[in-house]
C-alpha cells in the first residue's frame, strides 16, 4: 500500500489536484470579502469544510507516503503544512476566535509556497539572504532610535502627534525615509529650529548610504557564491588539464633519469 | 522581380523612408489630441490613409522579398506587422468602434520596434528577463493577495471605499507600496487598531526584500550568462594553449620511450 | 617665455588659485540671490568684473602654455572654457538680456569640472555610459508616448488639465511614474471607467521593469569592460607562464630530435 | 594584575554585561521620552549615574588591559569610547546645557558599534565606501547649485518661500529630487514660464543619472576587490601550478643537455 501512496505522491495529476484546491481554497477567502447571499454563504461553508478535509488527506498521504517517517518532520514546509492542518481542525468557529479561524484560513494560501517547488525554491534562496541583512538592519534601528531620541526631545512641544515619545518618532522618521509628505514635517519643526533641516537631510542621507551598501553587499555576497560554482567547474576544464600536465611531466623525469643511468 | 525587391528591401533609404513614415504616423496620432479646424482634419485622414496603404504596401514587399515564405510568419515581428496592417484595413470607423481604429492606429508606433534593428534587439533582450521574474511575482502576488485578505476582513468597517474587497484591498497595498500617501492610510486604521502599523511595515519590508532580491537574480542571472560567453572565449585562449602543451609532451613521451629502447 | 607659462601653468599653487576663484564666483551668485544692500551691490559688480578678467588671463595663459596649439581646440573642455569666457566678455548687461549675462555667470560654475582633474574623469565616465541608455530612453520614450495618446483620447473629457493633448498627458504620466499624488489621478478616471487602474498599474510595471533593466543593463557593461581590463593583466600573469612553458618543450623537442639522430 | 584585567577582558561574560548595559541606557533614553511620574524619575536618574559610573569602569578598565598603551588612542573607536564617557562625567546637568547632556546620553548608543566586533567590521567596509562617493557627491552638489542659482533668478516673484535665496532654492530641489509634492512646485510655476518643466525634468533625469552611476560604480569598485582576492587565491592553484610546471621544464631541459654531452 505504501507504494501505491508512493505513486499517488508522485504523480503530476495529483500535485495539480492539490494545486487547484489551494487556489480554490484562495478564491474562497477573497469571495468571502465581498457581501454575498445568506444562502451562498452556506454553500461557501460547505466547500470550506470540503477543502479543509482535503488537506488533511493530503497531508496524511504525504506522510504515509515518506519513505523515512523520521526525517518528514525535519522538513519545515512539513511541519507548517501539518500545523496549518491541524489549527484549521480545531472547533474554533465560536465568535470570539472568529478572527483566528480566518487567519488561518487565509495562511492556507502560504501552502501553495510549499507545493510548488519552484516557490520553494525561491523562498529558501530569499532566506539565505536573510543573515546578511542582519546586522545592516540593526546598525539602521540603531540610526533610527538615536535620531528618534533627539526629535523626540527637540520637537515634542511642537507637534506631539509626530514627536511625542521615541515609538512615535521612529514611525515619523520612517515616514521621511519613505518621503512621504516629509517636507510637511520639516517646514513644521523649520518654523521653531531654522536649522533643523540638517536633522532631516543628514537622516535621508545616512539611511539612503546604509541601504545602498546593504543592497550591494548583498549582490557582491551572491556574485561570490557563483564564482565558487564557476571555479568549481573549472577545475574540470583548466585545473584537469594542468593536473595531467605535471603527471605526464613526472613520467617524462623518471624516464629520462633512467636513460642516464643507462 | 524577387531580386529586385529583396535590393530594395536592405536598402538603407528604403528603411529610412519606413521610419520616417512610421514618425509621421506617430506625429499624427499626436496632433489629433489637440483641438484642431475641420478643415486640416480631413487633411490628416487624408494623410492617415495613406499611411495605411504605405504600410500595406511594405508589409507585401516585406513578404515578396523574403527568401523563404514558410519562414515569413515565424518572426513574431512579422506577425505584429501582418496583424497591425490588417486590422487598420477594416473598414470599423464607424462611431462604435472609433476607439477600436484609434488603439490600432496608436499601436502602429510600436512598429518602430519591429523596424529599426537595434530596437528589436533591445526588446527581445527584455524578453529573456521575464521568465526569471515569473515566480517572483507569483511570489509578490501571494503577499498581496494574504495582506489584502486581512486588510478587508479587519479595516472593512474603518473605511469601505479603501478596504471594501479583496480587489480594492489590493489596488490600496499598491498604495502603500508607492509610498502615495501610505500614512494617511495607515493613520487612520490605527485609530482603531493602534497595532497596525506593524501591518503596513512587515508589508513594506516584506515587498522591498523580495523585489530587492529579484532585482539581485535577475543582475546575478545575467552577469552568468556574460561569465559563460567569456569562459567560451578564453577556451580559444588558455584552455587551447594548455591542449598544445598536452600534445607536445605526448610526442616527447612517445620520442624518449623510441630513444630508450635504442 | 612659453616654458615660464608651462611652469605656472603646471604650478599646483596656480591651479589652487584658479579653483579658489571660481569658487569665489559661485559664492557671488549665490550671495546676489539674496536681498543686498546697494552699495555691497557695486562691490559685487567690481569682483564680479575681476573675475572675468581673471578667467579671460588664464584662459590665455592655458592656450599659449599648451604645447600643440591646434590641439588645443580638440579638447572639448577647452572649448567650453573658452566659449564661457568669450559670452561672459560681451556687452550684454543691458536689461533685456540680463537674464543671459547671469545664467553665463551661473555656466562658470562647470568650470570647476573642467579644472579639477578628477572631476573630469568623473564626467568623462559618465558620458561614456550615455549611449548605452539611448536605446533604452527612446524605448520608454515610444512607451510614454502610446500611453499619452490612449490617455489623452480616453480621459480628455474627465479632466483636460491632465489629459488635454499628448504633451500634457505625458507630464501627467510622468507624474504618475514618479508616484507624486498618482491614486488622485486615478481614482478620478476610475469613477468614468472603473477598470482604468489597469492602464495606471500595466504602464507602472513596463516602466520599472524597462528601468530596472537599463540599470541592470549598464552594470553588465561596464563589469564586461572591467573584466576585460583584468583579463589583459592576468596575461602578464598565467598567459606570460603558459608561453614561457611552450616555448620551452619546443627547445626539448628539437634537443630530443638532434639526440635520436646522434 | 594585568593579566587578571586582560582576562576579564576577553571573558564573553563581561562583554555580554557591557552589551546588556549599553541596551540598558539606550531604553532608559527612551523611556524618558514619556511622561513619567516623579518618583520613578529619581530612579531613572540614580540609574543613569549608574550607567555613567560603569562605563568609567570599564574603559579604564579596557586601558589597563591593553597591552600596549600607546597605542590605545590609536584605534578611532576607543578615542570616542574615551570622549563619551569624560563628556558624560562633566556636570553639565545646569538647565542651560540640560539639552547638550542628554545628547551625550543618547550618543553613548552608538557604544554599541564598538563593542560588538561584526557592527565594528560593518561600519568600518561603510566608511571605505565614503571616498569612492566624495566626488560624486561634489558633482551632485554643483549641479543642485547651478540649477539653484537659476530657480532663484527665474522663479523668486513667484513664490518667495520656496525660491527666496539659493540656500531655500537648493532646500526646495531637494524636495523635487525626492519626488515630494513636486508636481506643485512644477504647475505653480508653469503657470508664469509655461516650459519651466524642462527646467525640472531635465534636474530630475540629470540627478538619477548621477545617482545610478554612483551607485553602479560602487558595485564595481567593491567587485574588482573581490576580483583582486580571488585572483590572489588562484595564484595558490593555477599559478604554483603553472610554476611547478616550468621549474620541471627547465630540470628536464638541464637533464637533456646532459644526456647530449655524454
Amino acid at each position: 500500500m505504501n507504494k501505491l501512496l508512493l505513486k499517488l505522491y508522485n504523480n503530476k495529476l495529483f500535485e495539480f489536484v492539490v494545486i487547484i484546491v489551494i487556489v480554490l481554497s484562495a478564491l474562497l477567502i477573497g469571495i468571502k470579502t465581498y457581501d454575498i447571499d445568506p444562502y451562498y454563504l452556506s454553500v461557501l461553508h460547505l466547500l470550506d469544510t470540503t477543502i479543509t478535509i482535503f488537506f488533511l488527506i493530503e497531508v496524511i498521504i504525504r506522510f504515509l507516503a515518506h519513505p523515512q517517517k523520521k526525517y518528514f518532520f525535519k522538513n519545515a514546509w512539513n511541519i507548517f503544512d501539518v500545523l496549518i492542518v491541524t489549527i484549521s481542525l480545531l472547533p474554533i468557529n465560536e465568535s470570539e476566535f472568529a478572527f483566528l479561524a480566518r487567519l488561518i484560513r487565509i495562511f492556507r494560501v502560504l501552502r501553495l509556497i510549499s507545493v510548488v517547488p519552484d516557490l520553494r525554491i525561491l523562498v529558501g534562496a530569499l532566506m539565505k539572504a536573510l543573515p546578511a541583512m542582519g546586522y545592516v538592519l540593526l546598525l539602521m534601528f540603531i540610526l533610527f532610535y538615536i535620531y528618534a531620541a533627539i526629535g523626540s526631545f527637540m520637537f515634542e512641544n511642537i507637534n506631539p502627534t509626530l514627536w511625542g515619545d521615541i515609538a512615535i518618532s521612529m514611525l515619523t522618521l520612517f515616514r521621511v525615509v519613505t518621503f512621504e509628505d516629509w517636507t510637511d514635517v520639516m517646514y513644521e519643526t523649520m518654523e521653531v529650529y531654522p536649522l533643523s533641516w540638517i536633522y532631516y537631510l543628514s537622516f535621508i542621507f545616512f539611511n539612503a548610504f546604509v541601504f545602498l551598501n546593504m543592497m550591494i553587499g548583498i549582490v557582491i555576497d551572491k556574485m561570490q557564491q557563483e564564482h565558487e560554482k564557476i571555479d568549481l567547474e573549472q577545475h574540470t576544464g583548466q585545473q584537469a588539464q594542468l593536473i595531467e600536465i605535471n603527471k605526464r611531466l613526472q613520467k617524462i623525469e623518471k624516464n629520462l633519469v633512467q636513460n642516464s643511468n643507462l
